[in-house]
């Protein structure tokens, strides 16, 4: 009992020193502010090869209308108020007077948008409910918005899956992404009703070189050989579906989510060697094992004087690394959570809330995770506890709106 | 159905305009960062009359361990590790090998700690639980550290209720705050459980005088009237413990938290008029009804021509007003969070994570929730889910404790 409290004392003397180290590494947003919001109108959405923001908020909705020129619509609106939030501006036009209701609501005026974007999906539910084509779009679902199977390990909550449509706010600022999520629900009511939603409080990935690797909850370095948004050809070949897709889907992507809980209490009390060999790489400045900084090569083919692989065979990164997956590379793009203690278990709900781009699920994300699922060292502190899948449509231009050709 | 979608379209032609105006407002961790860490060592816990940060993590944990010495220890190493943190360092000193857990969970590192502060306080079932004085500390309960009373209206859940100890933790970046409390949870494992925690992704009280009023999740600005942490006066008289107390909490202050659900689906549908009659303010400018600007006095004595009060009287400011509660003032340190959807309403679970500091609960926090319960306008959009008191003791010297006279 009590064992670690003798390392916590002596972190009396540790403050000065430790503290020194500190600014050498970053301020993130410092890194991340640039000259002016993130421009909304484009070939793509916004949210996918942007720089990652510190901060997420994202909800899914299911529909209720019955009518498709309400879904539609409703993507409309969804644009225009996510054009104007982006830029710094409110959800809607001031109401005319007082005696209706805002037309914002008003929590994130005078909030700088910190590069805010949001970014829009559909699921598969959308297409088909109940075997039911709701809004004649079934013949238009892309073969590679698959429904995903079961994962070994996968415990997964209803209430945390699925979901006909995905808002994905990003900013630097959480007030600012709670804020336009909460004003596409507030729009969308009557048409959609909220499934599920998740803040996330610390990115995961960088998505440009300029991003320093963040930390995730284990404590490691996360996303070091990430796919780059600022590396077009890396981009156009693992992400942006391109003309193998229906019209509708060119210059879009597609989206999986996982709610993957971290067994902090287990992980914690794991010894540093366990976590190292566990990941693949040193704790300390992410370098892979064997190896000495962070962006060395992973020796994957190299072996240790005692004869066993330098990166164990079913450490973390080797089982991700795209050598190991026939090149399969995805866009990593989480965030760490927390949504307090179980009540039951009186354990910490933490951990990540993956997020991946790719141009298609049936060759990146399904086959990877089968092979995570089933052999990572890392299973033994993780759970999959919720699962979403979107086809993310391309971007729109001023006076169209996104997913307008799904439904031409 | 779709009502607000006129008015979410025409929001495409608002993005420049609006977005003009936004830095002129604030951008808070600007406004927010000093040139160093926030000293830990003092005469008051730092964290109460420190400018409020933007983010919070705020955790309870029961006592499970019988002896006297493990909770006094206990509170050593939590000031240790606190100290260390809060000046960007480790929570331990690191383990001497490898096959050791690491002393801190890492997510941290290379973050600056953004005004990080960690406060420490014990609640009334730490002196008796089920009448048993578990700590030889029985006759050290201050009678200000009273059991709170039901309150009309209350809808408290048990889960998200009472602790023996608290540990709040407030940063700039959440992933600070988040790792503070992680860490302070691990060195404790073995004589404290996590009862419940809360993460607030918005400040919305001022605590100082140079800081902009943020506004809370019903768009308002909040806190115009707050007590002032620079205040030392007003400080002295309504916050910090005095001659009064027992000798161990002198110095200290008494925390009370309610998690108040925001019915925000409720809210957004009420029109401006009846929002800001609710409130006693001008949405927009946060000026009380009746006057131009936000720090104008509260008009509490004038009527309209309609021979109607100008501020309504169930209007939220009035019945929170000094002026209306004989004299009492709080010091209101409070943020906005959110749990996500709700699976069995499917409504959005958030709201005020309030926060208040004081020097008598008995007369200040207790008689003004009376009044504000059977009273206040604002009860038809709110609901107290959550609750909390606790004995907040004085800071501590290098060498000493937070609590250690508690234990003397």
């Amino acid at each position: 009992m009590l064992a670690a409290i003798g390392a916590g004392a002596a972190g009396t003397a540790l403050g000065v020193a430790a503290g020194a180290a500190v600014a050498s590494e970053r301020n993130e947003a410092d890194v991340q502010r640039q000259d002016g919001p993130v421009p909304f109108w484009g070939g793509h959405q916004a949210g996918i090869a942007t720089a990652a923001q510190d901060r997420l908020h994202l909800a899914t909705f299911d529909v209720v209308s019955e009518r498709r020129a309400d879904v539609r619509e409703l993507l409309r609106a969804w644009t225009a108020a996510a054009a104007s939030m982006t830029q710094g501006g409110p959800a809607g036009a001031p109401a005319p007077n007082a005696l209706l209701p805002p037309t914002d609501t008003g929590e994130a005026t005078g909030l700088a948008p910190g590069n805010l974007t949001v970014t829009f999906g559909v699921g598969p539910s959308l297409f088909a409910h109940d075997g039911q084509d709701r809004f004649g779009i079934a013949a238009r679902r892309p073969p590679a918005l698959i429904d995903l199977p079961a994962f070994a390990g996968d415990e997964l909550d209803p209430t945390r899956t699925g979901g006909d449509v995905v808002v994905q706010a990003c900013s630097d600022d959480p007030q600012v992404a709670f804020h336009a999520v909460r004003n596409l629900g507030r729009i969308g009511r009557g048409v959609v009703v909220p499934r599920w939603s998740q803040m996330g409080f610390g990115r995961t990935s960088s998505t440009t070189r300029a991003q320093v690797t963040p930390r995730n909850l284990m404590g490691f370095k996360d996303g070091t050989n990430n796919l780059r948004g600022d590396d077009p050809g890396a981009m156009d070949t693992n992400v942006w579906v391109g003309a193998e897709g229906p019209a509708w889907m060119r210059g879009g992507s597609y989206m999986v989510t996982r709610r993957i809980r971290i067994l902090v209490e287990v992980w914690d009390r794991a010894n540093l060697d366990d976590q190292q060999q566990t990941i693949g790489r040193e704790k300390d400045n992410g370098a892979p094992l064997g190896r000495q900084a962070e962006f060395d090569a992973v020796p994957l083919g190299e072996r240790g004087s005692d004869g066993k692989p330098v990166v164990p065979v079913d450490a973390h990164i080797r089982l991700a690394a795209p050598s190991t997956n026939d090149g399969v590379s995805i866009l990593r793009r989480g965030y760490s959570f927390t949504d307090g203690i179980d009540p039951v278990t009186g354990q910490l709900d933490a951990g990540l809330f993956f997020i991946c781009f790719q141009r298609d699920p049936r060759t990146q994300f399904v086959p990877l995770q089968h092979r995570l699922a089933s052999s990572d060292a890392l299973n033994e502190y993780i759970k999959h506890v919720g699962s979403g899948i979107f086809a993310v449509p391309p971007g729109a231009q001023p006076g169209g709106f996104v997913g307008e050709s799904l439904f031409d």
